[in-house]
């Protein structure tokens, strides 16, 4: 099995467990199993959950295409690929939880191979719409062990402040989120090297839950109102806002026409804006403000578990 | 009193006329009025009405900036103006109406000066949610009638065009709603070719509630229900997507980091994304597509005033 086959049933398998896994945890609305395929690209399963108990919408998306030509944006960047085939394969979720105090979560892990060159990228990162110091702590403290579990592969330091910087919203001048880890172009060389980096991959797919799990357990029960509510679809709007200017894939995926309904997954079901949204001074919203800047949660000196009043 | 000032003047006194005329028509919600000043740029004045009887949100924005050198897009394009100093004024206008049957409005019209040159642009576009023939139709005809009063100055069919072109959603393959109207880098020589092209924008101000009036009166009253409601919010998802991936004084005030919250005015108050929403097939929903092609509406043969079947 060639590589890329070989990270493509590692991916499909990842999908097939995760979907099943928030599923359960949602206990009530079921996923949408949609494969596809298109003539000269390759293929897909796109997976969406909406309107469930946990979650007002979830995506999980596998895809597998290959092309005669690296696209130009890859080739730009790396000139020696230019003009070669290429293939490339990924995983993306992102989970939109219903209630306002469970932050929403997105991963992806993509494999691009071309000629004799492979090369891995990636991240998982968490928004928040309520800060809370715990999760904060939890989230990262899980993301820095994992790539502690992989010596000479992965570097926390380096991809965690790689991601502060990506998922920045320029023109607001805050973070979407938290934050997590970020990497890309990263490969190695020989088979000893595809392994150790396939294995990074493996475990990074089985740390999705041990990172984010938790954090739901503590707020998807939390009682909420009509102003947090507002507030999440606020907070929501700046997400979209993320996704449709800065994002590279979503750009990308819309520049080349991929499959629309896939890319967009990632958008949230509802969002809205309003003018000049201001906090109260001192309240659980305003909070939230120390939450989008870069800071080393991971480090923090003791998991500060005091809960915000509301 | 020098040019920029004149069209300042002309623009403060629409946007007050306008307001003023706006909540009259809402009937309840009034329009907050922010005037703005920002050291070495200029100023303008925000006014914005959310959660209204007919307006779930409405704004109308003038703006007055000034600088010593035209912005890098502007001296890309005409290099003639490249390191100039400069002034812009502007009047920008987004309505959201709450009734799913009524439709967005946009208006926006803009003055540029350097040196001894000057442009004007605008340009007015209709984005309904649901399809009326007669609406598509009086829209048209009144913005024709609009041009055909400014012989020598305005060009229906070419505007006409370009509006059916810059306001198209390329990835989604369809336009943001029925088009309007949209000129750019309009100019002529000497005093009385600013003086008709003045009266042509002028007469366009004037030519808003005469173009948009009309249909609220016949759709603000409908009655609704929550699938037209869903129908309405994954339209506006449609254009945030327009607003974010490819309006060009969108990007441009989002890069320049100008006033954020009266750039992201247009933004709708409340929007929703689902996976792979397609319309029951002849259901007035489906109807829509029809309307988001380029076609001729103000030459349509006779105005057609069926109303779609509810």
């Amino acid at each position: 099995m060639n590589l890329s086959d070989a990270m493509a049933e590692l991916f499909y398998g990842g999908q097939s467990r995760l979907v099943r896994a928030f599923e359960d945890y949602d206990g009530e609305a079921s996923f949408r199993r949609e494969p596809w395929q298109r003539a000269g690209l390759g293929g897909g399963r796109v997976c969406t959950l909406e309107g469930g108990r946990v979650f007002e919408r979830a995506g999980v998306n596998v895809s597998a295409v290959s092309g005669a030509q690296v696209p130009p944006s890859v080739g730009a960047q790396l000139p020696e690929t230019a003009g070669k085939p290429f293939r490339a394969t990924g995983i993306s979720m992102v989970l939109h939880p219903l209630n306002p105090y469970a932050p929403s979560f997105h991963a992806n892990f993509r494999f691009f191979e071309t000629g004799d060159a492979w090369w891995f990228g990636g991240g998982l990162d968490l928004t928040p719409m309520y800060g809370f110091d715990d999760d904060a702590v939890h989230f990262h403290r899980t993301l820095r062990d994992w790539c502690d579990r992989h010596p000479g592969t992965a570097d926390h330091e380096k991809w965690k402040s790689a991601c502060d910087s990506y998922f920045t919203i320029e023109h607001r001048g805050e973070m979407r989120g938290i934050g997590g880890v970020f990497f890309d172009h990263l490969t190695a060389t020989g088979p000893d090297g595809f392994a150790a980096h396939r294995a990074l991959v493996a475990d990074g797919l089985d740390t999705i839950l041990a990172a984010y799990r938790p954090i739901l357990d503590r707020r998807t029960e939390l009682p909420y109102g009509e102003a947090e509510r507002r507030w999440q679809l606020i907070r929501r709007g700046r997400y979209a806002e993320f996704n449709l200017v800065y994002d590279r894939g979503t750009m990308f995926g819309l520049q080349t026409k991929g499959n629309i309904e896939a890319i967009l997954i990632s958008m949230p079901p509802m969002a809205s804006w309003a003018y000049d949204v201001r906090p109260e001074p001192r309240s659980p919203e305003a909070d939230l403000s120390r939450f989008l800047q870069p800071r080393d949660w991971a480090g923090a000196r003791a998991p500060q578990v005091k809960e915000l009043s509301r």
